[in-house]
């Protein structure tokens, strides 16, 4: 074990760390997977979060266990917003501190021909366009991979999602068209006034007396959440993705905070909290994933589809784990339709690990 | 027409009106299927709720759409609980009331072999037992045979959930065991406690060493909101069992409301609402389902088993209804995952009917 983690620690300091490694001999649990995972090449190195600017002397200090150093801004180094930050290692659960930060001002502006869909493009551009400001933590699990990459790539997905919107932007005093012809142009919009039909779109409707029977008014705010929440979820297909092609360990809690045009947004997938301090007054804006939160969303999962509790779990939470010698009797249960409690008479099915447990951070 | 609501009427008098006729053909669309349940005995026979007491003249002037008389207690007819009632039919929208109530008193008591699982049993008993008051309300829709049965019915199975649990009830000062035996006794914690083996029960452990990590605490409440939340479910159940041998149209919306041993239970499935007026002030008690509350949990339903939505409805949202004309343009969307919203290019799917649609009453 000391000589894997001195290997190890070779690696980091050369930038070749593979993520996900652990202590815990009984953290392998993944077997053959991690192994096969362990020959591909990681798709960011390991690192800690770039407005630390650390050296690879200091990058290697951070991963003590037994000092555990806290990492600040450096001396005379500014974030904006006049944002502060600071970190520690655990106490050893796992080797390598599994969660990032990150803190980037970017520009949104509409993509052009050779940029769209490159999530690769440099953060600052030529410094044209609408300034967002944004914040991330990523509290990563069983891995450092997943928390990397998305520190590095959430924030581009948000901006070049809100590039496509960029003409709405740019126009906030009008609320977003329904309806948007092949090029993005404001299609309906154009319809109504009866304008010329336009060259690419030879079925465009240009009957202005055509109206809609319980039409939504949707809400520039509530496009730009649309962009956040969709940015998530690409985030979490560019991951499985591109786990075909690099070593990407783990997962991530995600939480989001943007500025743009003088709101501010806060996103949250997992168990990470935003707060605002005010008046020493602590104003919670985001809510915690617990066990219990989402419960129910995830039993109905299980109960909706079986496969995918691969015949190892069961969808019905139990107050305690249920002992072989208790078949047929009756225990207290809870199915998704349910906040309250019941008996059923415990069957075989019954016994297999159930998919809630536990009550989460408290 | 005409002659098809006299007809109607004089089926209703003799109390044989099969439910679910509408004044208008257009609710006839159920075709066939609606024909072979009119063949069906209904369920119950249509009426109004029992406490009102009405005369078979009284019954049928409830339903004058004309006058639209507003029917109440009956002078000098007393409710528990001074409860109030009054009831006005629509102006037209079906022929008869869809909509249903009840206020019963009960007593829960312990199952006996003869009673156990019969909804049949008179209400009262002999008048021992823990007593239970239940008020219910059954917004009914699209057919009044639901909301007539589960306004017969629904209090009786939360009475028998009751029952089975009824030992606990007695024992109020006691939280609830985790595990009973399979003759419903308290098996754990007998086992605790060392005593001897129950004789219908081979495989009691004794070991009274055995302890739980992280064992739920569950409290008696917490029990009898299962029950209630349990019985909700069984009702469905019921209904859709005994469709096979008897008309029972439409749906309804549950509202209950139950005291039992010093405290309110209010649960609802549907869009009425509970309130309590308290020196003037309305406090709501429960939340009405609206398509904008359900509509995550819906779509989500819709996205995991697509068969249900039968090549008819797309679960994905949008502010309004797609024209064929407008497939390839990029139109505003919301998924189950979606606050927010974005927009999507418009393909041959879009143009089913959505599964979500409106927002509900205002």
């Amino acid at each position: 074990m000391i000589s894997k983690v001195k290997n190890a620690m070779s690696n980091l300091v050369g930038g070749m760390m593979p993520h996900g490694h652990h202590h815990h001999n009984n953290h392998h649990s993944g077997g053959g997977q991690t192994c096969g995972q362990d020959s591909l090449p990681p798709r960011f190195p390991y690192g800690r979060p770039d407005f630390l600017d650390l050296t690879p002397e200091l990058l290697q200090y951070s991963t003590e266990h037994a000092s555990r150093p806290v990492l600040a801004l450096k001396r005379g180094s500014r974030l904006p917003w006049q944002t502060g930050y600071a970190e520690v290692i655990n106490a050893g659960k796992s080797m390598l501190n599994e969660d990032q930060a990150s803190c980037e001002k970017l520009f949104v502006k509409k993509p052009s021909g050779k940029h769209r869909n490159s999530t690769l493009v440099d953060d600052n551009g030529d410094g044209t366009g609408i300034p967002l400001q944004f914040w991330g933590v990523f509290d990563g699990h069983a891995g450092s991979g997943a928390a990397i990459m998305a520190s590095k790539l959430l924030h581009r997905l948000i901006r070049d999602g809100l590039g496509e919107i960029c003409h709405l932007l740019e126009n906030p005093s009008s609320a977003p068209p329904i309806c948007l012809a092949k090029n993005g142009s404001p299609y309906q919009a154009e319809a109504k006034k009866g304008a010329t039909q336009e060259a690419e779109d030879p079925d465009a409707v240009c009957d202005s007396s055509v109206r809609f029977h319980m039409e939504k008014v949707v809400s520039l705010e509530s496009l730009i959440m649309g962009v956040i929440e969709t940015a998530f979820k690409q985030m979490d297909d560019l991951i499985e993705k591109e786990k075909t092609s690099y070593a990407i360990s783990g997962g991530c809690c995600a939480l989001a905070v943007i500025h743009l045009m003088g709101k501010l947004y806060v996103a949250n997938s997992g168990d990470s909290r935003a707060i605002i301090i005010r008046n020493n007054e602590v104003i919670a804006m985001t809510n915690e994933f617990t066990p219990e939160s989402e419960r129910q969303r995830l039993q109905y999962l299980g109960f909706l589809r079986p496969e995918l509790l691969g015949n190892e779990f069961t969808h019905i939470e139990f107050p305690r784990r249920i002992q072989h010698s208790e078949l047929g009797k009756k225990m207290l249960y809870r199915d998704h339709t349910m906040t309250g409690w019941a008996y059923k008479t415990i069957v075989e099915d019954d016994l297999k690990f159930p998919l809630i447990y536990g009550e989460g951070k408290k």
